[in-house]
């Protein structure tokens, strides 16, 4: 099953850890940006050459390091049809490496307009009887605000094609509380009520390691309700945004780390802006951005050790 | 502003409505997908070209009578590149019409990517210093559970661009309730809790109308609820789902209404797939499906008159 696979990639590589694909070109080096630009104008179609070409680049450098990427749908999205078009490129490349994709599409809506987005991203949409693949993505981020049903269409293409979700529980954003962390007057969060709906959901699609292909959303910017968190789902895989540029450490996480790992950690900017820090410049000339990315997530897998609660 | 833009042209139709244009190739007639599909094949392409072929057909006959097109995103993204490509095509075509366009989005992330949705939908993206327009849409939708730094992004393009929001705060799917309806602590809850944020949000964008272009989703199949967001929010602009296929009927939502209207009911199915209705087979003939939705909304329109307060 899917979750086994990755919490074996996990294990062979000592890295649990997925890199974020968020593409800004302010990001993007001149070497891959100038000729592509210069060619096709400041169109969309050259903005999403520029980005495919960045991260076939740096998921080459970092296929045999980290098990994941998680392209963020967003940063593809504002480049039109293009973008949208790299961002299924992109998924495609790194799939090509054996790398293990995530979504990052937090779409919510109800009944058959969930289906559809399932249909996009993770089963097949009929065309006239023609079943037909989308987008080799394995697993998706979604939101649940709409309810219960938002989220129940995706479990059979999860069965079906053997795929898996992470759903928003507790996010790493200053504002994730305005929502999420709400009192009810059964005196539980809102936060931990979906959390509880998360080890339902998942009940048909328990892997070997014992978690489910049915995870959660859990940000490492809060560590004290991701240890709530932690405790309170033992057996549920987070995916855990809020490290390195949005403020979160090794140290943040050491309560998040269980049985097989328990959790992916994701850092975005802070492996694939990396030739741009302060703390590779002057290893990494411009010219070698993939390989300040491949050595940031090494950095990266060693401050995530320093604090393991088996170290 | 749009707000009074949009209410100027309800009032000009006497129709407080807008068409949902939710892609089911299923719906599409065979005078318009044969052709196609034996020209490209049961693809993605063929099933898009196919989408807007259907909706060109229908805005065609149904501009005058209606005010607005609400495309759902989810239905076209499923068909990948090609969907997304004619799903912005769409909005085009009905902008060229006079038509204002609601891009059922449900789009729903932090910060930056929330910005970067923004730029997609409503805004610009830049590209190398070049300010570029993806898409004309005039309204988006969008979800608030990450928190109100989710929305806060999108209110700069709105003054920016005089576009327009409407916030999902009471959804019409028969499991909206499991995370709007939960009772807070506060005594409140969550919906009114969103609805009255709605309020905050939209100060700055209120136009001559009295609304504001920062208005809320309010299903139309809980009545009681749509009637207590009624008199919590007197002025904030109502998208209202959930008539006809989903249940609502034009008694359903008498309490709705307020000084100029104050609300916009949503129809998918019931208009763009009328000629396959019982009520209409016999009038109309399947080449004339384009007209049976124009039938379909001028019916609409007296099934909400007859209920309406004024009355």
């Amino acid at each position: 099953m899917l979750i086994d696979r990755l919490i074996t990639k996990i294990k062979e590589l000592s890295a649990p850890i997925v890199v974020g694909l968020d593409p800004r070109l302010d990001e993007i080096p001149g070497c891959i940006k100038n000729e592509i630009f210069a060619a096709k104008g400041r169109t969309p179609q050259a903005a999403a050459d520029v980005i495919y070409a960045f991260y076939c680049a740096i998921i080459d450098q970092i296929y045999d390091v980290v098990p994941a990427v998680k392209p963020q749908v967003a940063l593809y999205e504002q480049f039109g049809v293009p973008g949208m078009d790299a961002y299924f490129r992109t998924i495609a490349y790194a799939k090509t490496k054996g790398l293990i994709a995530i979504g990052d599409i937090k779409r919510g809506d109800i009944a058959s307009t969930a289906q559809a987005y399932s249909n996009a991203h993770i089963g097949r949409v009929s065309i006239e009887g023609e079943d037909v693949e989308i987008s080799q993505t394995d697993f998706i981020t979604l939101n649940p605000y709409m309810g219960y049903d938002s989220i129940e269409p995706y479990l059979q293409d999860c069965k079906r094609y053997d795929k898996g979700l992470f759903v928003l529980v507790k996010t790493s954003n200053p504002g994730s509380g305005d929502i999420q962390d709400l009192m009810l007057q059964s005196g539980s969060t809102i936060y931990t009520q979906v959390g509880r709906k998360v080890i339902d959901w998942g009940r048909s699609l328990i892997g070997q390691c014992g978690y489910s292909n049915v995870g959660a959303v859990v940000g490492a910017t809060h560590p004290s309700q991701a240890l709530e968190l932690r405790k309170l789902l033992p057996h549920v895989f987070f995916l855990v945004p809020g490290y390195g540029a949005q403020g979160g450490s090794g140290k943040d996480l050491k309560d998040l780390w269980a049985e097989n790992f328990g959790a992916i950690v994701n850092s975005s900017r802070g492996i694939t802006g990396a030739y741009r820090a302060e703390k590779y410049k002057g290893t990494f000339d411009e010219p070698d951005f993939a390989k300040a990315s491949r050595q940031a997530a090494l950095d990266m897998k060693a401050d995530l050790w320093e604090y393991m609660p088996w170290n």
